[in-house]
């Protein structure tokens, strides 16, 4: 769990700046006829004729977003890169291109950054996305990485935050808080070997939660699964902060209110045994977790034939007027008002 | 010179994440009809029509590539901008579009990020580029600041650093050098003031080369300038690791040689002056110092006559076959390798 420090390491500065971005990213190869020029001059060059171009950022740092001592710098790297897809599918868009940008101090030898670069390559390669360039420096301390992802959209198939109307339904993808109680069994078992470094814990109880935290994917076949079933959602946003913080978005760019029932959230058995272990209620967990990339959407009622057979859709709740506010009805039929909680980073 | 610790000082957290962000970015407003959705959603949504687009990124790391204790935020924010549209320039491109993520420790106040976006806005303002999206995140220590510019160009108008031809002119934009000296300047003054605070320098002679430090402008009047002689280069590049290394990346890519002539590399009186106070050789500060960002580009020789009288543009050398090597021929009219040397930034 912990990284093997024995390993080979070539120090950064054998290669210098300009070797190590060739050495990096010479695996890269071009699959987008899209991309006319990728890495290698001041700035790459795109060819996106009648489609509109989508373009999103996120940036993931050290001691922040995640944890070396046990988070794998392949994972990293593919996550890195996922994270930032899954804003581009709550477009309704399809990713065809990233940028990649890294600082990092001299404690990381070369093989860590080709890990990570393993794990990029990797993302991009099952996501069908070109790494087109990027930037890589030192730091001072720690890792960061920053990309950018472009995506491609026919015109008026962009799906905003905006559009929800009284009366759609809330739909959301996959299940949740899988993530967030896959942090908590990874930072236990952090404190664990801090104690007892020979300690062989099973984790065979938490294999979908862990992977879920560690190595998330993005819904890329929501995409084309809602175009199959001829659904174009009134209103999308991924479930990065938690499903209360994101439904909160849409009701402030959509002016509308909303009720979720919380019977009706979709949780992994494993999600609720963790939390049942762990004494705390599953159904904050997926409230606030954050970290599950599924997609968030509205959908106009006359379009519930089509999705209600759907394994992958979760009608959760249906949109209100504005003044209505937003509620979560609980099993007991209570109303209790939706608060974002979400990644408070800045906090001490 | 150094920061004034008793001003107004709002701890981030008391915004959160999302109130921080529409804080710092409700001052932008959109002003190219390309951008559909700016900052506000997933991803911002771009209509480039016939134009090809051109992305890319570039980050400044804190301890890195700024000192803070002689960098003021604004004009920080403003060189986090303009070192990106300089490479977007180098593609011989108008840049539209930026986004702008950064990493920030709990040691900044509110106040601290208002004027790094003021930097931020003033140089959007005045390149007439969108800011559509971004990331604001806690780092553990330090500021980073990672920028993706987007510009576009007409097909076949983009300059690449591949395309230079054997007996093509070396063409350099303004001076060089001057960045690096104002560095130095700025360095020993932070040594001055460490030792006598109430010390108050007189830096009259040296506010060019400060200003090139501090605040650098990218060439945006060149890609207009060779629209309007009718000139399209052959290769371009910018000038952000010095001379030498960019000449260096236009041979390797295009494979050919070429003869930097030493007496024509462009210098500021200033540059010479402070070279001499120094005591360092003006030449080596122009080919390895950086951070001018002017633009080098080769040129065909029947478009010799087109840009002879313009006070822009240098002549500083020829291209020659690969087999030929890149050389100086120095004042003495001996023949050096040029070598790259460049930031160094992984070295201890």
């Amino acid at each position: 769990m912990i990284e093997d420090k024995n390993q080979l390491r070539t120090p950064l500065s054998e290669l210098g700046e300009f070797g190590l971005i060739d050495h990096l990213t010479n695996q890269f190869e071009i699959k987008h006829k899209s991309t006319v020029k990728g890495i290698g001059d001041d700035a790459a060059v795109l060819n996106i004729e009648e489609d509109r171009i989508v373009v999103t950022t996120d940036m993931l740092v050290e001691g922040v977003h995640f944890d070396l001592s046990y988070v794998p710098l392949k994972h990293l790297g593919y996550k890195a890169v996922v994270v930032n897809l899954s804003d581009v599918y709550a477009m309704n868009a399809a990713a065809t291109q990233i940028t990649v940008s890294i600082a990092v101090s001299n404690r990381f030898p070369l093989e860590a950054l080709e890990e990570l670069y393993s794990g990029i390559a990797l993302a991009s390669k099952i996501y069908n996305i070109d790494v087109i360039g990027g930037d890589t420096t030192s730091s001072t301390s720690g890792l960061l990485i920053s990309v950018t992802a472009i995506g491609q959209v026919k015109p008026d198939d962009e799906v905003y935050r905006s559009g929800a109307k009284p009366n759609d339904l809330l739909v959301v993808t996959g299940d949740l808080g899988g993530a967030y109680m896959g942090l908590q069994i990874l930072e236990r078992e952090k404190e664990v070997f801090k104690v007892n470094p020979n300690n062989q814990p099973d984790l065979d109880a938490y294999t979908y939660i862990m992977e879920r935290q560690l190595k998330p994917e993005a819904r890329k076949d929501i995409v084309k699964l809602l175009k199959d079933l001829d659904v174009k959602p009134t209103a999308m946003i991924d479930v990065s902060d938690g499903l209360s913080s994101e439904i909160l978005h849409i009701c402030k760019a959509s002016h509308v209110g909303c009720d979720l029932y919380e019977d009706k959230i979709p949780l992994d058995p494993q999600v609720i045994s963790t939390c049942e272990e762990f004494d705390i209620d599953s159904t904050t967990v997926a409230l606030n977790g954050g970290e599950d990339y599924e997609l968030l959407m509205t959908i106009s009622q006359e379009d519930f034939p089509k999705i209600k057979a759907n394994p992958n859709l979760s009608v959760i709740g249906y949109i209100t007027e504005e003044s209505s506010g937003a509620h979560l009805v609980t099993r007991a039929e209570t109303k209790i008002p939706l608060q974002a909680q979400g990644w408070k980073s800045f906090n001490n």
